[in-house]
């Protein structure tokens, strides 16, 4: 358990705090995409990116020739979310129906990464375990396209919600049916094929 | 088919932008998360929000006590971001190799709604059709702890990945698997159960 700093104290549903390390990690490593914010021109952007833990990290990799990829390896502040949606909440009520997820937060910078190849090695293998083995690894060429970034595990917060729906007393007189639908994502069989 | 503003033109990969209006369309209709970025005391944040369109604009909703929902409400810059994965592309190469993605993006500034029943029942019936008609509408007291905030489909981009791995010239002798591992996010059966 960890004391979250300020900013990122969760105010709204403090009780879906959650402050355990292994618990960020688990929703790093179980998600295959996150949505980074930054500000770019006084405009926020949020940009989807693959990306990978590494330890007390984030990695993510874009494009050199990025505008936006060259604005974050300068250090700029950013946000860093990935959110699993685990099921909808469907309660006797309109007010009260809601949602399971599980959603992390890293506040931070980033700073570009040197070892690319390791960092990219990182990505791939969280997206598709084993494959690395079996690919043609970067060129030197590849390399000095591929912009790497890590952001730090250092400011982040957790909220989980994982419960029922919940009846009230105005619910008095309302039967729908109540509970839970799983939300599953799933990966399907490999069809073959390619472009020469 | 529109001309896109020059903020929102994409620059990286622009034989992936898609300026088909009825394509943003499905993409926002098909997702159940966005995540909105904005910035707090020169920090910028991306938050996740369940949402709907409602014709050119995107309504989503959030409590009147969130510091983060009242900053939106005051109209400052924000871009909603949402994200549709639908396959990972296993390529011969780790440079090639990538993901099937839609990604809708829209900058702009919220307003808060007033008609607030109505937009509840749109984000409602976006995540469960047909759920409306059968739970218990919002009360007084409810609304007035929900702010509603409305995105207008001004500025935007859309984003589709949905090719085939490329082998190079490079990848001579390298012979993996090679394809499309398609994604799906898929509903369960409803697991009963509420809490009184």
């Amino acid at each position: 358990m960890e004391a979250p700093v300020e900013r990122t104290r969760i105010r709204r549903l403090p009780d879906k705090a959650v402050h355990d390390r292994a618990a960020l990690h688990a929703v790093l490593d179980a998600g295959m995409v996150a949505h980074v914010a930054f500000v770019h021109d006084g405009q926020p952007f949020a940009i989807p990116v693959a990306y990978a833990r590494d330890g007390e990290s984030v990695l993510f990799h874009g494009s050199t020739g990025s505008r936006l990829f060259r604005l974050l390896a300068t250090g700029v502040p950013c946000c860093l979310t990935v959110t699993l949606l685990d099921g909808l909440i469907l309660a006797r009520s309109a007010f009260e129906a809601s949602m399971r997820y599980r959603s992390a937060m890293v506040l931070g910078a980033c700073a570009p990464v040197t070892e690319k190849t390791e960092a990219l090695r990182a990505v791939a293998e969280h997206l598709m375990p084993g494959r690395w083995e079996v690919i043609r690894p970067p060129s030197a060429k590849e390399l000095a396209a591929t912009s790497v970034l890590r952001l730090p595990l250092d400011e982040w917060s957790l909220k989980v919600s994982d419960g029922w729906p919940e009846a009230t007393p105005e619910d008095e007189g309302w039967s729908p049916p109540t509970g839970v639908i799983p939300i599953r994502t799933e990966l399907g069989e490999l069809i073959p094929g390619e472009v020469t």
